[in-house]
């Protein structure tokens, strides 16, 4: 099930590409790059604990840096290296949908960082992190966010707006809490939502690594769009689209 | 300018949050993970040269993972670490607008990890990595790509069709790519057009990196949706939204 949809979904994206790319892979730690052993060393970390860190940390480097710093932190104190000389706040970066443009949600691309340099790159047959990485995506999508309650949340004490995105995107999430809620993007109430949505990916990331460590990872990709539509595309394909969803142009025989 | 165009972004995204962040360094670097020495020590690339890297690398870790190469093991060759220990291939999880989502093109993705990486994060008061992030992916919206024409391209050899994206999202690049060439995403022409974005963005990075390197970077921000329009967007609002464009909540005095 796992190699037959990861092979849908490759094949969806490159076509036969990969299979040009593994056996330059030499070629490629020859230069000045080192090699890397991959997976990357894990133990299993506390979700909540995690989550907390993370809520806490995007006051300070937001959301995408927030995740990769809530895990890696953990990682550096308990294993070292590779974690310790990772650039977190470098990943700074990814707030907002990349420097602020409401594209991915930095918290998935944050996520995402840290599933793929654990679990290594399925260029070298190690699909988990994608796996991972994309059935994220689809929880982020189809959750009402956010989820995690934070121990001294900074606002919305007593209650907060809970929406569902149908996408992975900063400024479609962002956009239909504060269509709900009313509050500005630069409201005390959006920071504390968007601080408990980083806090709460973390949590499901680790639930996720968590499972992988323990060989109970669920390896079915819950979204193919390359291979079932012939783009790379998110769910919501009518909210941009309308009734008139372009078809992708089809392979020539 | 600069500082005020910044503070324009940063306070339209975050308010006042970053403040609260900068007093607790210490207290990050007195975790696992090591401090950083940012800028990272930089040479200036041959932005062609650069180039013909991602254009090949794509074939082996597509969009994001070859531009990130295409920089770090030239750097890795010619100064060590902290290049040489970076996980490149773990970023090819941006193919496809992040696991082939069709979210941020990943090698957009992939140029702000390399220009945040060198030149720093802003929380730092380092401010070159975000504005390079935020100005390449407004060339990238508003150029007619692919302009980099590799040296022995694999498909497309006589003439390539090149379009004009309105965004730095995956799924509307290819898209109108796609829609205006007819090929299919996993035809040998597709793959070429990304794999010749993936160059042009390597080679406009470099040109970016140099100037900065020689402190000439242009820095002046050419988008800055948070504070012109209350949330965090692309330019093409009309393109998803028709002429019914909401407006973002304001801040309550």
């Amino acid at each position: 099930m796992l190699s037959r949809r990861s092979f849908l979904i490759l094949s969806g994206v490159i076509g036969g590409g990969l299979l040009g790319g593994l056996g330059r892979l030499d070629e490629v730690f020859a230069k000045g790059l080192k090699k890397q052993k991959w997976p990357w060393p894990y133990e299993k970390l506390n979700p909540e604990k995690t989550a907390e860190i993370a809520y806490n940390e995007w006051y300070r480097i937001f959301c995408g840096g927030a995740v990769i710093r809530s895990i890696f932190s953990q990682l550096a104190e308990k294993i070292g290296e590779p974690y310790a000389s990772f650039p977190v706040d470098a990943f700074i970066i990814q707030e907002g949908g990349l420097a602020g443009w409401g594209t991915v949600c930095g918290s998935l691309n944050g996520a995402a960082v840290v599933a793929n340099c654990i679990c290594g790159p399925r260029i070298l047959g190690l699909e988990a992190g994608h796996i991972i990485t994309t059935n994220l995506m689809d929880w982020y999508a189809n959750t009402t966010l956010p989820v995690y309650k934070p121990k001294n949340p900074k606002a919305n004490k007593e209650r907060i707006i809970q929406t569902t995105s149908n996408s992975p995107l900063c400024h479609i999430s962002v956009g239909k809490w504060m269509k709900a809620s009313g509050y500005a993007l630069a409201s005390p109430e959006r920071r504390d939502r968007c601080a408990r949505v980083a806090a709460s990916v973390a949590y499901q990331l680790v639930l996720m690594l968590n499972a992988w460590k323990d060989g109970k990872l669920d390896e079915e990709v819950k979204w193919t769009p390359a291979s079932d539509f012939g783009i790379n595309a998110q769910q919501n394909c009518l909210e941009c689209h309308g009734s008139n969803v372009p078809e992708a142009p089809k392979l020539k025989k």
